[in-house]
């Protein structure tokens, strides 16, 4: 090893055993549930404890009834005692990032112009988790529209700090141990970056997997279903469950869901090969990300190379924002015609750039995308199994009044590629970063097991 | 039957018997090629004959070469004799509009922006027709970039005449006997009206069914394939055999092929019944086509009903422009940019305004198609097996310098719903005026079911 800074986040230590129900992953509950070891019960009771202990500070939540939440659990237990489990996340509990609807539960987007909304139909979503046995724990705080204006949660590791956006509470919520699993959303960077603040795991589908009917409409060409979850497995079962053709979603494959469970289980048929992407954003990383990423390419060896993205690639960033600008003048027409007053100045002014852009420079932008999906496939079916870049541009940054940087993930959202955050990198204060590794379209499976040869690989030592 | 003028367009009389091969439709010929009564040969110098004495009139083709097309007859009656006939089209000529490319053919795209040009590969469709054994007979005359300018093709029926637009030599061709099927393209009433005006029998397939790879891109949204033939079985068997997926064309199915052939040659299940819709441009018809639908609409009685459209349905031309001016300006950037002086002041005009159509603008009226097309698609569901309008403000009219107006067609197109024009009405002067039905989307079997029963059903008289 190097002698440069410990580079491993100690992500998710548990040294008490057996570890209090609020600390398994989702997996490892649902064994314990289906075992009759522990009851969904116990397993919420000890959530709450942790919601109970944390919230006050972290706020993640925008809507939470405990004695509901309570009384849903006890429910799935007598329905298990009476053979009747129906899914494989029967009796846990998932948090809702406050932009997908939930029947009867207020679903707010994040903006007071929603204050009151209470929808009655499921996102299909909420309805896939629901037929899984999940029980819906609650709702997540949400930055403003899902954009850039921040809600009131605060990072576990340090409340001075953001937890990144805009899938603030989620990722808050399952990094403090207060709920195993939660969803999120990315237009932009709204999975990866709160999961690198937060120091948990974070994973954005490719574009299609899982349909977005009945979430937030901010940009139908960049709009992704996130997932946050302590353990690969997790993500796995989360995109296995939620994954699959859906007629409310015209933007969702059609087709099988893929068996991501098991390819993410799986070995790696060879030793996984990195592509090293620093980006134009890479001088702005910080020195901690930096030397973090210095010891883990030494730690990787010829496994990881460095790949220079080509000078027409360089205007993914640009046309990413002219499709989010366009398209989120659009969708949140109504809301700015009647209340813009009542929005945050970054998206009052997002919306107004929005309005003046062209027919012409937006059919250019997204036109670029093919090309733009077309150099990375290409470059990943040649040589690597995943491109390997820093999630963001450092810790999380000091403040609440910024949900950060979505820098290093733009290109692939605005491609529909999926990428993953694993928090194995750390500052030296012990505040987490992130790696991101980006797969093909349609690689979700293989790009979870690649992820888990990584983590395999460095918690080894 | 009504005191009023005839309604009935004796199209595509044939006196002689037999008759010669020039006069037959693609299904017929191919029977008699199969059965060994008719040669390819045979055929295609019947059709030569044809061209030789209408082409000087009527300008059908832009690109056409005789030696060629009958060696490649002999070729294919060769083969057949070698018991290597590759399909059901071995043998037939099909006339290809010349925005459709063709390996080692010109394809100009009716501009001289693009004089000279010869592409290398097919276009699907062409590709499939050459799979199916067709003979590609030759480039027909488009209008410039299949948009408003004129070609030099003039109408079968009266040179003096436009023989409508933008495909105008395939449908001039078809009608004059000189081929027995042309491929066109719809991004309004470009097959429609053509086939209307011509007195011939055009379709356009519902959006998707037919790639549009290696076609010219005017309108990614409105682009269609157009076919020309003077049987409905032959617009069946073409439907059916360029139908399909294709990994060139992101918009085209994926899936099987609809049974087309068989479902056309199906009597419908009870009679048909039709919604007469005669939109806001029913005033601008002229006096022959309001005559001539009053003697339709009473021969059909109780299975015709005029139906309204909703006062919500009077944006789908203005949405209809939008899209195609963003659309088109975008697609023929290039074109502008280099060769504005060389256009016609209608298609440059269309491309600059379409440069001012903001992305708003161009999003909301992309956003109108769902609601509009959920709107004709219950109308359909609930009651009509089709839609009947006009397929033209009335006859071709006089001159060369505009081929006509497409309104009857926009809002079909718009929602890509599959349409069919009929010959089956007349002006007094025995001018062909086209009955257009329309169908819901992917109902093209059952629309094809539906004409023949209508074309049936009038020619009993």
């Amino acid at each position: 090893m190097s002698s440069q800074q410990p580079i491993r986040y100690k992500y998710f230590s548990r040294e008490m055993t057996p570890p209090p129900p609020h600390l398994l992953s989702a997996t490892e509950a649902a064994s314990q549930l289906r075992a009759g070891t522990l009851s969904s019960e116990e397993l919420v009771a000890a959530c709450l404890r942790r919601i109970r202990e944390r919230e006050p500070e972290l706020c993640a939540f925008s809507f939470f009834a405990p004695e509901q939440l309570l009384a849903a659990a006890r429910a799935a237990d007598a329905e298990r005692s009476a053979g009747n489990a129906i899914g494989p996340l029967h009796g846990i509990p998932v948090g809702i990032k406050d932009i997908f609807d939930t029947a009867g539960m207020p679903t707010e987007n994040g903006s007071a112009l929603h204050a009151g909304r209470v929808p009655s139909t499921d996102a299909s979503v909420v309805a896939r988790l629901r037929a899984a046995g999940a029980l819906i724990a609650g709702k997540t705080v949400t930055t403003e529209f899902a954009f850039f204006g921040p809600g009131k949660t605060r990072n576990p590791h340090d409340p001075r700090r953001t937890p990144g956006g805009s899938s603030s509470g989620s990722a808050a919520a399952v990094a403090a141990h207060m709920l195993p699993l939660a969803i999120g959303s990315q237009t932009n960077g709204s999975t990866i970056r709160p999961a690198a603040f937060c120091g948990v795991l974070g994973f954005k589908p490719t574009r299609g997997m899982i349909s977005r009917a009945g979430m937030l409409r901010l940009s139908p060409t960049l709009d992704h279903v996130g997932c946050f979850a302590r353990s690969i497995d997790d993500l796995a079962l989360l995109g296995e469950l939620l994954g699959g053709s859906d007629e409310r979603d015209a933007g969702a494959w059609s087709g099988a869901r893929a068996p991501l469970c098991e390819i993410a289980a799986s070995d790696p048929p060879r030793p996984p090969r990195f592509a090293f992407i620093a980006t134009p954003h890479w001088p702005r990383a910080d020195s901690a990300t930096h030397s973090a990423w210095a010891a883990l390419r030494q730690r990787l060896g010829t496994q990881l190379e460095e790949v220079e993205l080509p000078s027409s690639a360089l205007d993914a960033w640009r046309c990413h924002q002219t499709i989010m600008e366009a398209e989120m003048a659009f969708q949140l027409d109504r809301e700015w015609r009647t209340g813009a007053a009542q929005m945050t100045t970054v998206l009052r002014q997002q919306i107004e750039r929005g309005r003046q852009v062209s027919a012409f420079d937006y059919q250019a932008a997204l036109a670029r995308i093919k090309p733009l999906y077309s150099w990375f496939a290409k470059l990943l079916e040649r040589d690597y199994d995943a491109i390997a870049t820093p999630a963001t541009l450092g810790a999380a940054p000091r403040g609440l009044e910024s949900t950060g940087d979505p820098a290093f993930c733009t290109p692939w959202t605005l491609c529909g590629m999926p990428a993953i955050c694993l928090p194995l990198l750390a500052t030296p204060e012990q505040l987490p970063l992130g790696v991101q590794l980006v797969a093909a379209r349609r690689a979700d499976g293989p790009l979870l097991r690649t992820a888990r040869w990584l983590e395999r690989t460095l918690a080894s030592e």
